[in-house]
């Protein structure tokens, strides 16, 4: 017995372990410095009172003979379900609530919706959120790569996929870490593609709220969607859940391998592999889904959405390409170099901490990601700083 | 690409997923009968005041801009981390903070730890906890199974297996289902027996805290432990957090394999695929391992002991031959029939749920277990209803 072989095919260090290791040496060597952080895509606004509230409740429940809960059913609560359902059928998407299965995060459910299937390739664009290219590695999965660039309009399309191979199409809209979104034809072709090929698409929702253009904010939006499509969402980015664990997993009853159901095994490795979320956050995802939840969270994607526009009003007038931050709570800018070199020199020059390029592809070098998840002051504070770097 | 076809092998529900079907089924058909749920190992008092009063602080803390708190690290707060490795100290048992990895479950490390090695056949107690095996044959690892049985007083030893070939070793001690500890000598004949195979010991401790007789606690405290056992230990069965959602896994800097790291493989399989424990949960087991807080599970522990003493009490007196009860909360009976079947006119006569031992493996026929997590009261009625019905 060995550590699997496949680990060997990783960095070193996961991308946002070693960006926090290189901080902590700054810190070291800069004591007293201010650091800016624009790198890893945390929410900085508290969780909003609707959700607190609803937290609190659930947790002093826990307390009590009549509102202690035990074991969450595997895969959520009906009331979670049916409110995530709700929400759905604001976009015309009609679900049935087995076909919802909540869990403890979009990582860990993209992390292992893999094991379910055998054989199939995988593909995935470049630049990517790194857990889906290292979790295909882990499980030894063959990847093809598509790379997103200022050609395509960081939008890679199917067209040089064989509709003779099946493939495990991972789809990230709006897209970590580019920030653009597809147009809801693009999505379309995407879908009739899997339909036509026999593959299934892995759809990435999780910057669905941040999406101001027109287009789908659900791949299950799509024409046939529904027999060749999973979705994965999450609380994380909308309602600031990233401290709480909570997001969800469609799994259509009508999506078939060689006639077999990919909601029934998706539905057993759950059985055997999870254990549910906590009875207070599913309380408190379900009071994101209410009316005044929705409306709150809305109100903190504004004021992200707002610190993106301070942000790409400097790159515009420093003329600094970039994509982002219209649909999305991150820029993509080109950073004309190296872009771990960029990094250093950024954060030594400003304090500013973003994200190189590279550590998403490598079709990411020369590029570099600013999230818009930090304050308005830290935003305005960065603005300034990144306006005399440049 | 197809459903992978090592879900065949698993039967098509998991074990308590079918329970609770039948139980549904036999609802159904007697409308406002009694259910007496002694089936799933799910506790039933609510959470002890220190750990709710911490988990609303945290919970309220959340809403506030100076308590938010984002992404946890991947491997736990450090303020957890600490508290477990001091409850970990009263055995002598010494471990660092980065050994320590905090999870959403018992269940969840115990299916994912496998990943990270290759090769190495699973070593399984038949009966087991159905999560161990189910994983394994997902994962297609070869299994062998040592039964648990009256002969060797349910705590099978490596006898049968070779020292040439290096195992995957699953432990679990207090044993689930058999509610049987292995004594301190036994446990260090099987460490010696890893050390002399190169094999891996996982060691569930989830019931440790149940465990009356003297004996080791954790498997930690044999001698050599360190350099071939990882312990997965969990506060829902003593805290009462199967609601919550929290547990850890220790992993040693010392465990070696052909000279890799195994912490170090673990923890960057949790970064790829894991992303944290919510903040308030772990708040709340940082006060489960208080001093007032472990004041207040101990008596939880107490209550369900005593209730075991109470249908133990049943069993003795009717000389239906039985284990465990005592250092679990567990009775693993003779049912001397199909134990589905006893399942079946047990429920049908008295309204009381339990678990056919032929659910945790072939040599759990005929036996069946008895969970006493439930209410005094449900305890008491039990005890009357079983004592009429044998």
């Amino acid at each position: 017995m060995t550590i699997n072989n496949t680990f060997v095919y990783l960095e070193k260090r996961y991308l946002f372990s070693e960006i926090a290791s290189r901080v902590a040496e700054y810190r070291k060597s800069h004591p007293g410095a201010e650091i800016l952080p624009l790198g890893i895509g945390d929410v900085t606004l508290p969780l909003a009172e609707p959700m607190t509230r609803a937290l609190v409740k659930a947790s002093a429940e826990m307390g009590t003979p009549k509102g202690f809960h035990g074991y969450a059913p595997d895969g959520g609560y009906p009331f979670l379900r049916r409110a995530i359902a709700s929400y759905y059928a604001r976009l015309g998407v009609s679900l049935s609530p087995e076909e919802i299965f909540v869990s403890d995060g979009a990582k860990t459910d993209l992390g292992a919706i893999g094991e379910i299937f055998e054989g199939g390739t995988a593909v995935l664009s470049d630049p990517i959120y790194p857990v889906f290219y290292e979790s295909s590695l882990l499980a030894g999965r063959p990847v093809v790569l598509l790379a997103a660039t200022e050609k395509n309009g960081y939008r890679p399309m199917p067209d040089a996929l064989s509709e003779k191979e099946s493939y495990l199409i991972y789809l990230c809209s709006p897209n970590n870490p580019t920030g653009v979104a597809y147009s809801s034809a693009e999505l379309q072709q995407w879908v009739d593609f899997a339909r036509r090929s026999g593959s299934l698409i892995l759809f990435d929702a999780c910057y669905e709220a941040y999406l101001s253009s027109d287009g789908f904010h659900s791949i299950l939006e799509a024409d046939g969607a529904e027999t060749c499509a999973v979705e994965i969402g999450s609380f994380s980015k909308n309602a600031g859940f990233t401290g709480l664990r909570c997001s969800y997993t469609i799994v259509s009853n009508r999506i078939l391998l060689d006639g077999r159901s990919v909601r029934e095994a998706w539905a057993r490795r759950q059985s055997v592999k999870f254990n549910g979320v906590s009875y207070p956050v599913e309380r408190a995802a379900e009071a994101a889904l209410s009316r005044e939840g929705i409306a709150s969270w809305r109100k903190q994607v504004d004021y992200y959405r707002e610190n993106a526009r301070i942000l790409a009003g400097v790159l515009t007038e420093k003329g600094i390409p970039f994509v982002g931050g219209k649909d999305s709570p991150y820029l993509w800018l080109s950073c004309g170099k190296d872009s771990w070199q960029f990094f250093s020199e950024l954060l030594d020059a400003t304090g500013i901490v973003g994200t190189p390029g590279v550590g998403f592809g490598k079709a990411g070098e020369g590029l570099f990601r600013l999230s818009s998840f930090g304050s308005r002051e830290t935003m305005e504070k960065a603005a300034e700083r990144f306006y005399t770097f440049l």
